[in-house]
């Protein structure tokens, strides 16, 4: 039997599926997170063996078929293209009984192909960050965004969390209207107004800015879920009303009037806001999905690169199979 | 003869002033970064101590006073106050003969105190941060801003260069405009735009984002001064207006009518880009004036400390000698 594992490594968590190559998935495992940016290349490679580990220990006790069996290794992740190489992986999983040719793919092509066999469409991912891609013939033929949080990704749970601190502190100083977000924030935060100021102004702004100067710039997403939590807060909904539009123009820049497949949307801050992808939808002609991650589409590309061809029924029996071992 | 020890201590330089009590300067020294924040604090407390023993040399070689003749030492900086005390700085400026009370004071007050001897008006301040504050009985009485790159700062160096690189960046992947910025851009960090691309986008994205995250953020400031040297590109000047709607909107927050007294500008953003003290002006009704740095107003300050009074006659004077001592 041959098996193809697939890895879907992401700056939260790792997925791994294992699948034979009729699209039956036997084995499925999750880890911290495999992206060499985010965690390390160590830990990431780490939590790619311990993902897949999980997924074939799996797929032995069910299907009597293990690492020796695997004839392919695809990991997506975010910007594998600009690390050393894949003997990293490689080593890590040899211990496994994998000794398999190790194959990078985007991150976003995994997302694509989690929501369409088709070869050609767009993806937009916002998490953390924010992506847009076009697909054609099966590859990223166009990328918009995806710059980080310093140098773009707008529209992203960082740009979003950012803004709501942003106006918080703003309410607090003066300088902005007053919002609900602010007691949202301080409440999140741990913090409380106690009414003492600091050169006039409420003293609480110093503990703000001592407690997330102290933190990597990029936990502000975690204050992006506010934004969506404040009703009907003017200054919360032109947050939100401005986060779907940055993501919808990320997607303008990369669509071409004659690739007219689907649009695939990923990424936790859309995927946990109904209201992201429903105003994503409602601004183009385009078919729109929502896929909760890229494992279905790191099994496709798993079996692609194996040659294996990925029509419907192959796609959908992957999607079955997988959900049921989920 | 009693001497009085002024420091203005900058984020990117510290400026020391040794003056008696008629407000005649007698000695000036410079030095590296003396703000604890940016440059830390021990490193801080040598710079202050290293431009004090410039500035004490320069009034014993002269006058044939130096540090055991002070009977006090002002420093002006931002955040004094979250710092835990003056010991440190006593105990750096000891072995040059000073033991005199050291006292804090916020820097916008001795910017303030640069460019009047009244008691009351405002200051904004843009240099990397931005700062507005109204002065009423010779103490800050409100403040608005200055939370720093990731919280606030509107209108400052960093927020203008964080927006000529994104708008550079949105250029180059197709999401925003053509603008002269990009070139300017590539070129101040010695990047080409080879035609090369990757996945759809020019792979010289991949260069920005490699040497600007490796850089500390505010590091960004440095490319501010494109956003002026732009000409007539609409995006630049999209920014330099937004940056000056930012300041005047910052000055609105903390302004009273019942204070007349004047605006003092100072920081580089403004003071080295004519145009933003003009737009500034041209906003409100109250008389303006820009400063250099906050030397003047340290000197001020460390008078009043030792119960001088500083009226027009001796702020004159302190203008005027340490003019000429520069």
């Amino acid at each position: 039997m041959n098996l193809h594992l697939a890895v879907d490594a992401g700056g939260t968590s790792t997925r791994c599926v294992v699948l034979d190559e009729t699209g039956g998935c036997l084995g499925y495992g999750r880890a911290a997170s495999g992206n060499p940016i985010s965690a390390g290349p160590a830990l990431a490679a780490y939590s790619v063996a311990e993902a897949a580990a999980t997924a074939l220990t799996h797929a032995e006790a069910a299907h009597g078929a293990g690492g020796a069996d695997v004839v392919v290794v695809l990991l997506a992740m975010a910007g594998a293209s600009s690390l050393s190489g894949p003997e990293l992986f490689a080593a890590e999983l040899a211990p496994l009984g994998v000794d398999a040719p190790v194959v990078f793919a985007p991150d976003l092509l995994a997302t694509f192909c989690s929501g369409t066999w088709l070869p050609a469409g767009y993806a937009l991912v916002a998490g953390t960050g924010a992506t847009a891609v076009r697909v054609e013939n099966g590859s990223v033929a166009r990328t918009a965004d995806g710059l980080g949080w310093l140098l773009g990704d707008d529209g992203s749970g960082f740009w979003v969390g950012q803004r709501v601190v942003r106006a918080a502190a703003a309410d607090l100083d003066g300088r902005g209207p007053r919002t609900e977000l602010t007691s949202l924030v301080l409440s999140q935060l741990g913090l409380e107004d106690d009414g003492t100021r600091h050169h006039g102004r409420p003293a609480v702004l110093d503990r703000i800015i001592k407690l997330l100067y102290s933190q990597r710039p990029v936990e502000l997403s975690r204050l992006s879920p506010l934004a969506f939590a404040a009703g009907d807060d003017p200054v919360a909904r032109a947050i939100v009303s401005a986060a779907a539009d940055a993501l919808v123009h990320s997607l303008e820049a990369v669509a071409d009037p004659g690739v007219t497949g689907p649009v695939v949307l990923g990424g936790g801050t859309i995927t946990q806001h109904d209201e992201l992808a429903a105003r994503i939808a409602a601004a183009g002609t385009r078919d729109v999905q929502v896929v909760a991650d890229g494992a279905v589409g790191a099994a496709v590309l798993a079996l692609r690169q194996a040659s294996v061809v990925v029509d419907e029924p192959v796609f959908d029996r992957i999607t079955r199979t997988l959900a049921a071992l989920r």
